[in-house]
């Protein structure tokens, strides 16, 4: 039957879910992660549900500076981009904000999708599927590292098919995310991007309706 | 700061990520899961991260009859074309397989990504970001039902272009995943498709590599 939990367990799930944090450079504290605690976050990964547990995971764990340096070049590019599409105060808010960890933290992880051969149980008709199931792994990790007081910050201005070349990805392997994780000198009360008024809190009635869209 | 959470917090994070499951129609109990119940899973759900803070999730909750009759059938037609990709003996096992429980849930949520108006802050570059942000709310509520003790199980054999038509989902809404929720009569041992032997669990050294890919 598996374990019964109880409403104290379900509140401290909500607590971890709540103080749950997007983690960049400015937040990261030099203190190097364990491979224990490695380990364990990771190991939230695998323990996600996948499409006809097919397990199309791949985490490639980098610390060397040098592929650190690749990848920093790799956003400052598309960040520069990216700028460009907003205009006036927006534009000056952007070019404020620092949007990556990349150097700062302790672990990079780049999370990969891993292309099937045959055909996947529950994945023929919705290809899409299949990374889902990598970013149920990205968000398992991402609570686990919250709940072991590590930051995480998830990195998705990236040319990712330049980046594949630069670090010579294999054919048949998608980037679904470049992931940042690192001990912190603090979690932020809320996201970020709330506190500086830059989206708001979408109301309830914009985000669920019952039998009906609208 | 945010709370620290301590080494049981984490286990129990852990057991909940273990014990999860994908719940189909032959699990679940007739009992109806409560309106605050359902809330809690739901609100589970606004707690992801989402990319630049866009909140790009809509969930509709249907009990309707007539609605499940339409995303079943729906499911029927998806599921035979499914069917006749496989071969010979794993046709067989398919055939068998309960691959969904539109009928026998407490309350289907269909959950939806919004696209945006406007460019969206670490979008840009990776326009998946959007549909990935809606996934990690999924992923929230998946946990949050176990910890509840629901289960829920995520149907992907579907056409979606064909269910908005027939749901009459506004442009502009792209269906991510339907959701079955129900209290059930156990949560099974481990992965239905790893008991049957469908596919084994994947080796570390196939989901893990450290600074290069291989």
């Amino acid at each position: 039957m598996g374990p019964k939990f109880s409403i104290e367990d379900q509140e401290l799930l909500k607590q971890i879910m709540v103080h749950r944090r997007d983690i960049r450079g400015n937040r990261f504290t030099p203190e190097q992660i364990s491979d224990d605690d490695l380990q364990q976050v990771i190991d939230a990964a695998f323990l996600a549900p996948s499409v006809g547990y097919s397990q199309p995971w791949k985490i490639v764990v980098i610390q060397s500076p040098a592929t650190r340096a690749v990848i920093l070049e790799n956003f400052d590019r598309a960040n520069a981009s990216a700028e460009n599409q907003f205009h006036g105060q927006r534009k000056q808010v952007y070019s404020k904000l620092k949007l990556e960890g990349i150097k700062e933290c302790s672990h990079l992880l780049a999370v990969y999708y891993r292309e099937p051969i045959g055909p996947v149980l529950g994945q023929t008709t919705m290809k899409e599927a299949g990374p889902y199931s990598v970013v149920c792994a990205i968000q398992n990790m991402w609570l686990m590292a919250r709940a072991k007081n590590i930051g995480l910050g998830w990195v998705s201005i990236l040319d990712s098919q330049d980046l594949n070349e630069q670090l010579q990805v294999p054919a048949g392997f998608k980037l679904v995310a470049l992931l940042c994780l690192g001990y912190v000198d603090q979690f932020p009360e809320e996201p970020e991007l709330k506190t500086l008024g830059w989206e708001q809190e979408r109301p309830l009635s914009e985000m669920i309706s019952f039998e009906t869209f609208s």
